[in-house]
C-alpha cells in the first residue's frame, strides 16, 4: 500500500511546540511506517519522519513571517506538488485543510480526508458539503456531530506511542494547563479553579496573536509566579515533565473541540484530566477512572478535591487500550484498503 | 471554437457600478459572441450576457456579506464547476485570479490566463511564477513589466463597444475622477489640481472599506459641494453622462496600474485624459492628442490649462482605432487558435 500523507505546513511535522494537526499527522505517519506501509509524507522541509519526505515549503508558515504573508500560495504549491504525483500512490490522505477537497474531481487516486476540526468553519463547511461523498475519517464522534452529512468511512481516535511517554506513579502538587492560551480553551476557568482551590496552576503554550487582548486582560493580571505561573510554549519533552509533576490537567474548553490530543498525552504520563463536558472530552476521559467530566467551574473545583483518589496507572493503561498509535495506524490501514477496494469496484 | 470564460465572482458581469475585471470580462465575452464563437460564461447567477451563462454563486461576493464571509469557498466552487467541464471546451480563459493556475496540471484543455493586475500581489506572484509556462495574455506592456518571466502569448488591450458610448463634441466645465476612491488612485492629487486651477471637480466611485480612513482624512474635508463634489458610485450610463459633460478626466495614479479601463471609456465619450506617467497611462493616452501624460501635480495643472486645445473627436477615434471591443475579440480568437494548435502539436 503506497500512501501519501499530505500534512499541513503551518508548523513542522512533528511541531516544535504548538501544532495539534501536525502532531497527530506525525503520530499517524510514524505508526503507518512501523506497520510496514510505504508512506510518503508531504510536509515542510524541516520536518522529521521515518517516511519518505517530500517538501515544497522550506519552513513552517507560522514560523517564517515572509512565507506566512503568502500562505495561500505556499499551501497551494504544497498541495498541488503532492496531487500531481497522485498516480504514484494507492491512496492520498489529506490533513491539509478544506481547500484540498476542491482538487478531488481531478484525481483518479482516492483522496481520504481528515477534517481536524475544520468542519466548524463556515467557509470550510461549504467546501466539505459540496464534496461530501469523499471518504472522510472522523477523529471523534464530536467531529461527526459538526457536519453529520459527510460520508464518514471511519471514526479513528488519534493515537500516541504510549511507551515513549514517561510515567509518574505519584500525584504532583500543581494543576496544569497545556495548549493555545485562547478564550475557547478556558484559561480563565483554569485560573478560577486555582484561586478557589488554592492549588498552584502552571500554564504552558503559545499566545496566538488574535488572543493577545484576552491574555493581557484575563490571564496576565493573575500571573504572580506563585499561584498562577506562565511558562510559555513547551516542546513535547518539557510538556511530559510538567505532566509527570502535576496533580491534574485542566481542560475546561468552551467549544466543541473535536480532539484534545493534550488530554491523551497527559493521561499517557499518568496525569488525570478534569474537563468540561464539551466536544471530545467525554470520549477521551473515562469519568471517575482517568479524570472527571464536569459542567462548570464549581464542579471542576469539586473534582480537583477528588482527583487524588484516581489511579495514575489507570490513566496510562486507558491510553494504551484506546489511544495507542499502533491501533490508530491499523484502523487507518484498514480504511485505506476499504476505500481502494470501493474505488476498484466502481471502476 | 468552444470557449469557457471564467469570470471573477466579486461583482456581477457586467458590474453594476465598480468592478474593472468584471467589466473587461464582459466586454470580451460579448465581443467574442458577436464574432461567432461558442462562448460559455461562468459568472454570478445575476450576470447578464449573450453567451451561455453557468453559475455556482448566486450573487456577487462583494454585494452579499454572507457569501462574502465565505469567499474562498465560493471562489473554489465557482472555478471547480467550470474546470470539471473542461472536456466540453477547446479553451478555458480564466479571469478569476491567481489560485486558478493551481488546477492547470489536472486539465487537458488549455488554460489561458489574464492577470488583470494581480501580478502585483506577492502571493499571486508565487503562483504565477510556479506556473509560468501557461499561456498568459497581458493586458498591457505595463502588466508584462510586473512579471516579465511569464509565458505571455499576446498583449491585448481591453476594448469597448465604441458605438454604444455617447459623444459630446464640446468641452465641459468640470474635472472628473472615476474609480475606487483609494490613495493609489490619486484622489488627493485630483483635489489639489481642482484647488489650484479653480475648476470644479466631480468624484465618482466607491469608497472601499480599507480606504475609509484615507477618504475621511484626505478627501472628505475638501467636499464643499461646489469646487469638489462626491456623487458616489455610478453605473455606466451615469458615468458616460459625467464624461460627456466634463473638461478632462484626471487619472493621477500612484501605482503601476496595468489597465485603466476608465480612461478608454472616457475617451470614447470624447473626454481627454490627464494622467500620471505610471502603469498603463502612457500606453492608453496619446500625449498631446487625446490628453496629457504628466509627472506630478504642477504638470497636471499646466495640462488642464491646455486641454481645451485638444479635439474630442480625436479622443473617440483613438479609441475606435486601438481599443475597439471587436479588435480585442479578434486578437483573443487568434490567440485561442494558436494555443489550441500548440497543444495539439505537443500531443
Amino acid at each position: 500500500m503506497r500512501v501519501a500523507i499530505l500534512a499541513p505546513v503551518a508548523w513542522r511535522v512533528p511541531p516544535r511546540h504548538y501544532g495539534g494537526w501536525e502532531q497527530a499527522t506525525s503520530n499517524l505517519t510514524e505508526a503507518l511506517v512501523r506497520l510496514g506501509l510505504d508512506v510518503t509524507l508531504f510536509a515542510t522541509a524541516d520536518s522529521i519522519t521515518s517516511a519518505k519526505l517530500q517538501s515544497t515549503v522550506p519552513r513552517p508558515l507560522q514560523e517564517d513571517p515572509q512565507l506566512g504573508a503568502c500562505s495561500r500560495a505556499y499551501e497551494i504549491l504544497h498541495v498541488v506538488s503532492c496531487l500531481q504525483q497522485a498516480e504514484e500512490f494507492d491512496v492520498i490522505h489529506s490533513h491539509a485543510g478544506s481547500f484540498v477537497v476542491g482538487y478531488a474531481p481531478f484525481l483518479r487516486t482516492p483522496l481520504v480526508v481528515t477534517l481536524h476540526g475544520s468542519g466548524a468553519e463556515p467557509d470550510s463547511q461549504i467546501l466539505y458539503r459540496r464534496f461530501r461523498f469523499l471518504p472522510y475519517v472522523a477523529i471523534s464522534e464530536a467531529e461527526r456531530r459538526l457536519l453529520p452529512e459527510l460520508n464518514y468511512v471511519a471514526t479513528i481516535y488519534h493515537g500516541v506511542e504510549v511507551e515513549r511517554f514517561p510515567f509518574a506513579a505519584e500525584h504532583g502538587e500543581y494543576l496544569l494547563f497545556v495548549g493555545r492560551l485562547a478564550r475557547v480553551k478556558g484559561v480563565h476557568h483554569a485560573v478560577a479553579v486555582a484561586k478557589r482551590t488554592g492549588i498552584p496552576l502552571v500554564l504552558a503554550g503559545i499566545v496566538p496573536p488574535e488572543e493577545r487582548a484576552y491574555f493581557s486582560q484575563e490571564v496576565e493580571p493573575h500571573l504572580d509566579g506563585k499561584l498562577v505561573q506562565f511558562v510559555g510554549p513547551v516542546d513535547g519533552e518539557r510538556r511530559n515533565q510538567l505532566c509527570c509533576g502535576a496533580l491534574a490537567l485542566l481542560h475546561l474548553v468552551e467549544y466543541e473541540e473535536t480532539f484534545g490530543l493534550t488530554m491523551v498525552e497527559a493521561m499517557a504520563c499518568g496525569l488525570p484530566v478534569i474537563g468540561f463536558r464539551r466536544g471530545s472530552v467525554p470520549e477521551l476521559v473515562a469519568h471517575g477512572r482517568t479524570g472527571f467530566v464536569v459542567d462548570g467551574v464549581d464542579a471542576a473545583v469539586e473534582a480537583v478535591k477528588q482527583v487524588r483518589s484516581l489511579s495514575r496507572e489507570s490513566c496510562r493503561s486507558w491510553v494504551a487500550e484506546r489511544f495507542h498509535a499502533r491501533r490508530m495506524a491499523e484502523a487507518h490501514a484498514r480504511t485505506y484498503e476499504q476505500v481502494v477496494r470501493q474505488v476498484r469496484v466502481r471502476a
